[in-house]
This record gives structure tokens, sequence and C-alpha cells, in this order.
């Protein structure tokens, strides 16, 4: 599954299941997103849920565990209705806009960076089942699902993953997941599209205790002294694009879902 | 004129009078105002202006001169409606909660830096008779309306730097102004409640040539080097808020309507 718009009904589909099954929550919520796809302003009273994402998205919120309970349903409709979708078109539309204006060297050293969790791969088929970011984060469930190597491509970014590659740009993936899910990142990535990188580079033992922050800003440094250019960084954590060796341009994709520091 | 729920008011009285006299286009405008005043989504077919104004409040479209086109009117009912409004209230509510969560010394040397315009002043007077960003900056026209010491406060900015104060939290004004506007900018900052501040910096004309980024980073440097702690840092362009000692925290309010490098 490459394509984004049948997910909403892929998920639907899927949370029914589920539902049967299990789980009377999921069946509530499925009620709930059903009459609304889109994005449009709060409904709920006294919280603009719109407002609060945009301050999550130009890092003004930070340091949060979990959505606020009264924009679940905003933020379902959002990520799960055509705003969502037509955010990531108009970063990707920039990202490609500015990588074809480079008069570029083509050495071999010209390098994207792409976090991996909702910048390449969604994860949404997970959080739809946990509350778009409501429930607070379960390591042992999300590495579950990260085991199944199953997470759709983000299917603007695999575009410009594509128009990259033809600019004769090398990519590099750089994700918080740990080194031990490695086969099943790579697994993941190489059956929704994204065939080849020069380097995917996974979160080893020795940054245990350091922020994501510290981590990336450290990975980046080690690709320059390697002698890549970082000619651009995408990712939908403000900890992605912030620190030192950020590139000469980065790009912040949506996610309202989850904040990591 | 303090509050800002009553300007979209002053705003259609002001520019019908201004239309009477000579504007057939700001009549037009007025009409297309009236019946909406929300933010919600874009009604132009093919562009998302609110994925436009994301793009923009993230850094993603960077180095515009002018606002889409398609997006005027969409821009005019986002400044002039409830979104705006709350997009700020959003921002000053995050920055009040970390100031308060701060537990300073209180040593007189714990700055909070505001840009001026979109920041602390509103130049929405001067924005809703031009085109609202659509029309290319026009600095004689600017300087004028800069002249006349009359933009209202942002009314959130004003409770934010009146609270900040009774933590005992010195202001720094921060303003790509020329200095040869202190007089006029410094009025206005008094004139709407701005009352004191530890220093206004304006642009002098060493900085001909720079950038914005350069030209804040280093006066923020020389603040630093005095002995101030930039605890937070808040402006509507990413200029103010990335370079170097950027400060503790840094707060984006919105800004659509012009881009400053």
């Amino acid at each position: 599954m490459k394509t984004f718009p049948v997910l909403p009904l892929f998920f639907l589909a899927t949370l029914v299941a589920t539902n049967q099954a299990s789980d009377g929550a999921v069946s509530h919520q499925i009620h709930l997103l059903r009459p609304k796809t889109g994005s449009h302003g709060s409904h709920v009273p006294g919280v603009s849920c719109l407002s609060w994402r945009l301050g999550v998205e130009t890092h003004n919120i930070i340091g949060w565990k979990t959505i606020p309970a009264a924009c679940e349903g905003y933020v379902g409709h959002y990520m799960l209705g055509h705003q969502y979708r037509k955010d990531s078109e108009a970063v990707i539309y920039e990202a490609h806009l500015y990588a074809k204006s480079l008069n570029l060297t083509n050495d071999g050293k010209n390098l994207w960076v792409f976090d991996v969790d909702e910048t390449t791969l969604s994860n949404l088929p997970y959080y739809a089942r946990h509350g778009f970011g409501v429930e607070v984060f379960n390591p042992i469930l999300f590495n579950e699902w990260v085991s199944k190597s199953t997470a759709p491509a983000l299917p603007e970014s695999l575009k410009l993953y594509k128009k990259l590659l033809a600019l004769g740009i090398k990519v590099a993936f750089l994700t918080g997941r740990p080194e031990s899910y490695r086969k099943a990142t790579e697994t993941n990535l190489k059956n929704v599209g994204y065939h080849t990188w020069e380097t995917a580079i996974l979160k080893d033992s020795s940054y245990a205790g350091k922020t994501s922050l510290f981590y990336k800003s450290s990975e980046r440094e080690k690709l320059e002294k390697k002698g890549y250019r970082i000619i651009g960084n995408m990712g939908d954590q403000w900890t992605d694009l912030l620190g030192t060796n950020a590139g000469n341009r980065t790009f912040k994709v949506p996610d309202p879902m989850y904040y990591i520091s």
C-alpha cells in the first residue's frame, strides 16, 4: 500500500475488524471520525486545537507527553483527512523547488537527511489505534508495531525521495529507532519503495540517556566530517532540525501526535 | 485603542472612510471581508492557503516577497478574524507558563527580547490598506505609517509584557526599524502601554546591507556580553529566533503577511 488516499478506508476497515474482536473505545472513535474528515478549526469549546497544532508545529509548545484530551477528535480528523496530506504536499513542494534550484557539483557528496517515523514512514495505522497521541507513548507496543515492518510510506516524502535521487542527491536516514530494529526498519523502507540509501543511522546504545537533539546533531557532524554536504534535512520533530550541523536548509513535516525532546 | 476585538470594526470604519474619499479596491475588499471573519481552510481551488500559512510559520516556505495572490482574501480573513487572535493567545499562554516556571535569580539580568513589528506593535491598519502582504513592500509608505506612532499594541503581547515585568524580568526591544525612527517607535510603544524597557535597539547604519539574522544575532550577543541572560526571545520572523545567542527559549508569533530575511 503506497498511496495515502486509501489509508482512511484501510484504517476504518482495520479498526472495525479490531473492534469486533475486542475494543469498544475504538468503535466510538470510528463513529466520531466518520462524519467529518476535514481539519478545520476546533469544535472543542475553550480550546483552539488549530492554535494548539500551530503552536506544536512552530516549536512554541514543547515538552508535551500527550495531545490535549480535548483535541483527540481534532487530531484524528486532521491525520485521516485531507489537511494532513495537503500540509505534507506543501512542504515537499518547497523542498523539491529548493533541491532543483541548487547548482550542485555531482561528486556524490550531496546528502539529504531524512528522519524515518512520520517523515518517510507513517505510523498512522498504529496511532489510529492509540488515540492519535492522546495515550502516553508505550514503547513495548510501539516496538511490536515496528517489528512488523508494515508502516506505509508517506507518499509525498517518497515522491521527494525519488526526485532527489534523480537529481543525483544521496539519501541518509537518521532515526531514533534503536539499532536493534535495523533489520525491521530497512525491510520496511525497502518494502514501501525506499530502495537505496547512502547510510541508515539508527540509535546505538552509546546514546542511551542522551537527547534526540544531541544524538542527531552528533551523527550529522560525523557525516559532515566524512565529507558529505548536508544540503537538506527533513523531519517531523524540531529535534531533527535544530542543534548543530543542521544542514543548509531544513524542512518540518507535520506531526501533531507526539513530541520527542 | 488597546484591545484587539474591536480592531475589525475599527478597520472597517477606517477603510470605509478612506474608500469614500478615494479607493474602489478597498471597498471591494471590505465586501469580501464582511461575510466571513474565520480562518478555516482555503476557498481557493488548487491552493491550500492554510497549508501555505503553516509552511510560512514553520519556516518551510522562506524568501518570499509577497503572499500568493490567491491567498489575499484568506490572509485578510485570518488577520481580521478570530484565528489570528487565538493563535497569538496560544503562543503567549505558553510563553507565560514557561516564564512562571523558571526559578530566577532576581539580579536584574534576566532579559526577555521582543521584536516590535507584528510582535509587540501591530501594523494591521497599514497592511489592511495594502492587500495584507499581496503588494510588494513599499518602504516609503510604510515609514510614513511608522512616523505616525499610531500602531496598536498586540493585546496578548502587551499582557505578556506586563506579566514578565511583574515577574522581575527585564524587557529589551530589538527591531529592524532604522535608528532614525527611534522617537516615533518609542512614542508608539509608550502610547499603547509598553511604558518601560531595559533597552530598545534599533538598526543603525553599521548594519546596512546585513541580514536581519546577522543584525539580531550580533545585538543579542552584545546583550549577553553585558551580562544579561536572554531567557526568552519572541518574534514574528524566524530571523528573530534563529542565529546565535537566540535565548533559552524562543517563541514565534504568527505573521503570514511578510517575510524578512
